[in-house]
């Protein structure tokens, strides 16, 4: 008689930087989300620190938590301003160089040049990628993330962290493989939410996320559609599609990673 | 001549125990009330972690801030039931003997004499201190909290937080008084990141920090600026209005709170 498989416990942190959830000002609500998204995957956030704007402190948060836990999940601090030194913290506690990234210089160049913002000095510092590292899309404001090694570095924004996990979920291991397909469409979310609500209902199995987003002047909405139940994934993702295109949004399915 | 007196800095951290918070499932209340009162006392908190009721991870914290900040504050864990393992990991950090502490035991046996509980010997825990520490007072519940050395050891309800921070106020040494003004404008952080970096090393003694938000379908940002000192903040603030007002950013102070 052979044991029984254990269940595969796995472990990740989560850092928060940025200096105005320790001023009390803000209150964070990323910690809560992040959690709750691992925890769906079978994934146990068992620490979390908040530290402040500082290279020192976030690199050495940093090398802590990537040694004692599987996952480090970072936010904040990725943005155009001269307090977003993430990036350049996380190379440093890697010991790795840190400059532009060929694929974000062109995403973000695509991004301004549609938009009609000029891609200024401070905003090509959002291009700036430590080496070895894999991005992390941003559909919302284009500004990517990135993952080094078990690293995640994601944005401050709420929304955008939301997006962003779903964008990774992929590459995290869990007890079962949790599979993300996206549609993007031109119709604000308001437009399709009862419909979109109803397709949840009938597709418990499936995790439905949908998050607005204001691009080349116009309001869209990227529906995520997550499950680790396949054949179910893909009648949602088909039932999701067929709504859209009656309530005229023109979907379009674009790439998970 | 004699030189002007530095503003005196008093750093602080915040170590909140318990799995509900990193599960998601709880939304922490004490941080950014912590936050709030120290900060109203001129005492800036740096850092703060949130761990596991784990007695090694609770001690290496606690060793970890109590070496690197002026003050400790931690909460959580101090109850009556098996997984309240705060005092004893406190005791663990520090090297300590623990104990029942004769003040505390007298205080719990009157409190259950005059409520008719049983003074069990899972309540008797919570009279368990570490050796050389002081007590904290507990007014609604009575199960004190303690201080040993620069380590708080606070309870997890947040009104009894709040009642303890009122009792040991008059043993913290405050800082230099931190003022914060808060300038919202309907631009992108993008737009005016190179002006406002331009400004920040103008004024190294005032922290600036940019926190982009999406609200109403728009990009907006907030510009937060602290400092210690009146007179620069004053100036820094001036000159952060008139750039975003020069960038049609329609700069508008909120209030600091």
């Amino acid at each position: 008689m052979s044991e029984p498989i254990a269940p595969r416990i796995v472990t990740a942190a989560v850092l928060l930087i940025g200096d105005e959830i320790l001023s009390g000002r803000t209150k964070d609500a990323n910690l809560g989300f992040i959690a709750t998204f691992l925890g769906s995957m079978g994934i146990q956030v068992q620490e979390a620190r908040v530290v402040t704007d500082d290279r020192d402190r976030i690199a050495e948060a940093v090398n802590a938590l990537r040694r004692t836990y599987q996952y480090v999940f970072t936010t904040g601090g990725i943005g155009p301003t001269h307090d977003d030194i993430t990036a350049d913290s996380v190379a440093h506690a890697f010991g790795v160089p840190i400059g532009p990234h060929p694929e974000a210089m062109d995403m973000l160049t695509r991004h301004y040049e549609e938009t009609g913002g000029e891609f200024t000095p401070a905003r090509q510092r959002m291009a700036r990628i430590p080496e070895g590292a894999r991005l992390v899309a941003n559909p919302i404001s284009k500004a990517p993330g990135f993952q080094l090694e078990n690293v995640f570095v994601l944005a401050g924004i709420p929304i955008i962290v939301q997006i962003m996990m779903d964008d990774i979920a992929e590459r995290l291991e869990s007890g079962a493989q949790m599979i993300a397909r996206t549609i993007d469409c031109q119709v604000g979310e308001g437009a399709i939410a009862e419909e979109l609500g109803d397709i949840q209902k009938r597709f418990p199995a499936v995790m439905i996320g949908s998050y607005p987003f204001f691009r080349d002047k116009q309001y869209g909405t990227s529906l995520v559609l997550r499950s680790v139940e396949s054949v179910l994934l893909h009648e949602a993702v088909q039932a999701t599609v067929d709504m859209v295109e009656k309530a005229g949004g023109q979907p379009v399915e674009r790439d998970g990673s």
